[in-house]
């Protein structure tokens, strides 16, 4: 697994917050309502977002919003800070305000830089408008004696050219006249990659683009960098969110913009394995979780359900009957269940395999048994899978981000151990090390 | 948005004509049938097509015949023109014999020429084969003392090399040595490119190639240039037609080729906005338009049902009943439906959100309302969704394609306004400007 | 279609196998059982497997049984040979042992390499990478006297990195200072690229990754390589792995990594066409395959039922009923039918065509004709498609990949002669020369 190259090698949420909001009397209130969150509702990294979040008048106030309010406030947050600055790739007006906010916003005499980690710069367009803006970092750093590097850019992609543009950065890093090593998130944005790509759905509702999230999850993976899909606007559909974030795991993108502290939440729990592990029936394609319910996984659906007979068993799904005896029900049932693991096995399993791979063996078999209740009939059921090595890397993926969540957010600590039991918490700290 | 290079905007369909029928008294037949199409039956872009739609052996007449009807027929026609030369990666032979055809057409003293826009190219390869085609197109340009630059070059995507080719066109498109800056659409040629990729399906079917209609898309996008998908073999199924453009809308591919008459109706009005506008019921994860009548909209399909009950509601879905009272109804109902907006509605949220933004303020929130009756029984309810400035651009997209077209085609204008009515027209015409 | 560049232009199975296992008496028994192979058993390429189905600690006894075996049974071994060394993109310790396993093996005094047609490098990273082994490829070459390039290279795409380096093959090739021309299969590796994508899936199947497969099949077509979908790891699921390979074959890609003889004699016969055609029913959007009896087509399923009436016919689907007169009743099922051809039928279809076209016609209808017998009522039905070239060319995909195997595998002659009967074959033989 290629190494991410700055101190986070996962980052779950991506939380933006306006910088200023017209017609309060304290246009800062929701900066410092974000900058005070802690634990699994503070992100990994907060956004105070002078772009969309605030309204174009408001921008001068919202750059300096950010520089009282992370003076404030900066020093406790637990997460990184990466303001939103100004940018458009058609728009030099609009790159030369990004880059007098960010000069403003990190001179050291006001104080804030110390607790800032980079900006954020949307709407950049191909691998030469990236090269603008971190040009840009380097005027500042060098400017207000920073080193050269150190604060870190993240870019939204939202335009063909900057999709385009991932496909060159691993070469385009290397030379020596940028310094876009400092580059750290590639983060989608739906909405405006919508508009720049012209497309239309009947409804208004955003098409799914799996092409660009493939490409952005591939454009990180090549560079070192970590990819963030954009924000899920139908706020208040959480199931919508997790389906979304499952979608985005698959591809490889294990964070997500989050534009609420709830969706902060709900972003920040997802990509963690859970609690307890559960197993799945397969219903005409659909994956429907079992209940566990005295030492049985119970199945109480329409579409299927089981009944002992003499010699056998009669399994009906969907209206077909068939009469299985005991080993061709097992087998029937292989194919249609599946396990989703805990952290508690995960770690369990990895340190079999450790054990066995000391041990000089390259293989082993890992058994997962059950007794499944349908209809009311039970039957025992095991299903193992074969580890070799590729599986034991493969299962570390979410063991690192568990790790690496551990380390860098102390303020989770607690709702970590609450929900796994310090012991498993302490062996998934040491297992793959 | 990307500006597009040329006059069109956006083209909406691509409609290819034989240049010459063997056996046929008049083998200019068929091109002077196309050149006298009209209005919602005439293209955006007219193809006299001198390569697969003619026969080998007739192709020398068929440039003759281009210059014929053209000259007769040119002045009067209500679309671009661009006549598809022969022209293939691995032939000189064949490149040789598209460069002729392409200088003996655009010989001024013939006069078809200034009613000719461009050429279309087939069967590119790698970015160095477009650079030989652009160089035959300077030639031709210089040999007839026509201005540099000013015939299009349309290319067909139909090799692996030419998807990956529009990977770097807006860079090489800035390169002294070429004209690159004529080219005008990238049009998906999906028979040729399953043959390129050697790809086989068990009926002969198409593969639907998604992949390559995105990064057709992209490129298109990220280069100034207009995406225009491939032919619809199966000319009898308007419905899969239909679902095929809405499919390529969702993508940012707005424009797609068409064989007939018929079809080029179909694609013109299809990716305008609706008339009126329509409820949608999710069922299954399919959606279902309800019935506008007396002034609810009227479901009465088998998978759902609703009775009023006392306290409150029972709703039926699939075998399924639950009570719900009329707020938890309404919220069910509320993930269920979606609004497909008219013309008209958007038109009405532009401006709204146009005089919004002129009273200082950045979001508003557009509502949506309406009766729905499912089973006999009706309820209420209502949407909204918070517009933005990101919202009122994206919404943008129809419009300034509905804005090119009553530029562009004032043979329309009849069919346009009898489709939404003068006052709807003329205030589309004016939004966003 | 793009040539490939060396003697197979179609590769169907890349079958690995373990160069030592630990504890046998014999440690190179599965080797020995490989090379013994024969017809469709036996792939078309062959990977004594010397990096992860060998334990690390056996690696360099691992290259001394590929020594030994290769010298006993490469002479009758039908298929070509292709070793898989390590190699690492981040890791020179193990890039430096594949150079010096390399080295050994291709030591003519051993006697090995005249039956081994070249090498696979796993864990490529950007094309820079690829061009050290290369070079690696090319100092073997010349400390051996053996032609510069003449040994193949086959990589594993298994990192965004290399994913990205496809893209930009057929420019690199060209290049003076590699010897890429060697180049021969891409094959996917999607359990180590799940790792290296860091991509996670609840139960911990792997992600499908069609984007990836699409690249590969893309970047294999540009540079006329051969592109090969990776282990199927389910290897008791003989129907999932059918629908993967009809999915690849949907892509253009027509090979498929085997694990088992089993999975070879699958993956062998998999993309060859049928003995027989059969007719499809679309059920829902599934497509139910009618069994032929007594001349007819028969569907007796739940989902669908006829009955003749006085005037017409009644047709009953899920419930509904429509009553249709013949050719309404035949319209209907036009558009849920359709044809998968056999062999046969492929070859007359080109051979009529040829012949067409031989008499100047460029165009020309195919027939294909059935009796449905639907609930017991019988309904004649006819389909016609025309063929023009382009039609012609894709059809020749699975005639020329037919024409690959008979002419580079005489061990398969037996079986495909079986199967289609000698007529078949040898008109196959002869289509499209």
């Amino acid at each position: 697994m290629t190494e991410r190259r700055h101190d986070r090698e996962f980052v779950r949420t991506f939380f933006t917050s306006p910088t200023a909001v017209e017609g309060e009397a304290d246009s800062a209130k929701m900066l410092r309502r974000a900058a005070q969150l802690r634990g699994m509702q503070a992100p990994d990294v907060w956004v105070p977002d002078n772009e969309d979040a605030t309204a174009p008048s408001m921008r001068d106030e919202g750059a300096e919003n950010i520089v009282e309010v992370v003076v404030e406030h900066g020093a406790d947050f637990p997460g990184e800070i990466h303001p939103r600055m100004v940018w458009h790739r058609d728009s030099p007006t609009t790159r030369y305000q990004g880059f007098q906010h960010m000069l403003e916003i990190a001179d050291p005499e006001r104080g804030a830089i110390e607790h800032i980690d980079g900006f954020v710069i949307p709407e950049v367009g191909d691998i030469d408008d990236w090269k603008k803006a971190d040009e840009f970092f380097t005027i500042v750093e060098n400017e207000h004696d920073l080193e050269e590097g150190s604060l870190k850019m993240s870019v939204i992609i939202e335009s063909g050219q900057a999709e385009l543009a991932m496909g060159t950065l691993r070469e385009e890093m290397g030379k020596p006249t940028n310094n876009l090593e400092r580059l750290f998130l590639l983060v989608d944005g739906e909405v405006d990659y919508t508009k720049d790509m012209r497309a239309m759905t009947p409804t208004g509702e955003l098409p799914e683009w799996p092409e660009l999230r493939h490409n952005t999850s591939r454009g990180a993976s090549a560079a070192g960098l970590i990819a963030v899909d954009g924000p899920y606007d139908d706020i208040r559909n959480v199931e919508g969110y997790h389906e979304r974030m499952a979608e985005n795991r698959a591809k490889g993108m294990l964070g997500i913009w989050s534009l609420t502290p709830g969706q902060v939440v709900e972003a920040n729990t997802s990509p963690l394995p859970p609690k307890t592990g559960s197993w799945l029936l397969d219903i005409d394609g659909e994956q429907v979780e079992l209940e566990a319910e005295d030492g049985a996984e119970v199945y109480d659906g329409d579409h299927l359900s089981l009944e002992a007979t003499d010699g056998g068993y009669q399994l009906h799904i969907d209206g077909t009957t068939r009469t299985l005896d005991a080993d061709e029900l097992r087998e029937e049932l292989h194919g249609m269940t599946s396990y989703v693991p805990s952290m508690d096995d995960i770690v369990d399993s990895m340190e079999e395999f450790e054990a066995a791979k000391e041990a000089g063996r390259g293989a082993i078999a890992m058994e997962q048994s059950a007794t499944l209740r349908i209809g009311g009939t039970e039957i025992d059921i095991s299903k193992d899978r074969m580890w070799d090595e590729a599986t034991y890397q493969a299962a570390m993926t979410p063991i690192n981000l568990f790790q690496d969540v551990y380390e860098n957010r102390p303020d989770q600590h607690e709702e970590l151990n609450e929900r796994y039991g310090a012991d498993v918490v302490s062996r998934a700290m040491e297992v793959g090390l």
